[in-house]
């Protein structure tokens, strides 16, 4: 357990456009979740572009998020049809609400990835990475639902970035998480797996944050 | 186990547009998934359209349907805006593809219901049906994923009517649902009740079949 100890989450110092080479990475849009007072939430999930030899959109937002995400990927000099790769970390409406816009697109939900409706073998339940390139690589990570993944991008100015979906609410959610988790002990697991990977993490719904090791 | 042994499952005899009073149910496409030589499959999910005092659509195709669906709300003299709800019935990208579409519609996916980015409660999850109205309502039935919902719809001219998504594959799928399901105990479990409940039912990848009960 003494590794598990030697590491910090801390949100300050990292601006959400994070530069790299070869790739990029820009949080579009911060995901959020808060309580309302009739029982409610309001929710949206974080929406991140990775850019470089592929262009990489990690989450889509809900569908009301459509006009928004077409204006920022225009303010980043792309068009919908621009994106290569489309990943949804899970099937949870506030993360796949836009696939429909990138009908052409290699597009990854959870462990299922397809061109159209032609659905590739892989080995992602399997736990086996999926491999974009020698920088960017899709990893399995359920446990918020039963088969959701995470993007690792290495390389960039601050180090391997994992996109990480609601594996992480927040940076500091450890008093919401398991309550929103369909099998807590499997995604802890996958939450200490990903601090021993990652330096940055883009969590479903707050603010990046860095992952320090003392 | 004897009420199991007297129901049978048969494709024959019903047309895709099933009137009804006040709920009609229409199938806009029917799913199918088939295997690929090179171990690819292709794969696309039932989109059905239920039409009385609420337009409700039943899982959304994939991405690549976007165009197919718009025109297919059209003959049937809709826009998306005229969708009142939109449900998708388990967060898989051949089902949930579009849900875009519609940003102002009341959205179920799973057990998850938003209008926009407000989720509200309800007890889906803890099996209590989320009722529409007299007619119509949203039953809890996970096992192919973890959270996955059908549409029971009362009072067509073939009874009951449960759009059920892939709680069935198809009628005669007892070849290969489980390898597709997350907990195949709990989905068979949803099953039987489903094929106690219905009289007509619509599933996410082959043509709908009847219930008889002898």
């Amino acid at each position: 357990m003494a590794t598990h100890c030697s590491i910090r989450k801390t949100e300050s110092g990292i601006n959400s456009d994070i530069c790299g080479q070869p790739y990029s990475v820009s949080v579009l849009k911060e995901g959020y979740c808060t309580a309302e007072d009739d029982g409610a939430f309001r929710a949206d999930g974080t929406i991140t572009l990775i850019t470089g030899p592929n262009t990489i959109l990690v989450d889509t937002g809900g569908p009301w998020d459509r006009d928004f995400l077409v204006a920022k990927l225009k303010e980043k000099g792309l068009t919908p049809d621009s994106v290569d790769i489309v990943v949804g970390t899970h099937g949870h409406s506030d993360h796949v609400g836009n696939l429909g816009l990138f009908p052409e697109a290699k597009i990854i939900v959870g462990s299922d990835i397809s061109v159209r409706d032609k659905y590739l073998p892989n080995q992602l339940a399997e736990g086996q990475p999926y491999t974009i390139d020698d920088f960017v690589s899709i990893i399995f990570t359920p446990g918020h639902m039963g088969r959701d993944v995470s993007v690792l991008v290495k390389g960039t100015s601050e180090g391997s970035v994992l996109v990480a979906g609601d594996l992480f609410e927040r940076c500091h959610d450890e008093d919401s998480w398991k309550e929103l988790s369909e099998n807590p002990q499997i995604q802890e697991a996958n939450r200490q797996m990903a601090l021993q990977m990652a330096d940055v993490i883009i969590p479903g719904h707050g603010p990046l944050f860095r992952v320090q090791r003392e």
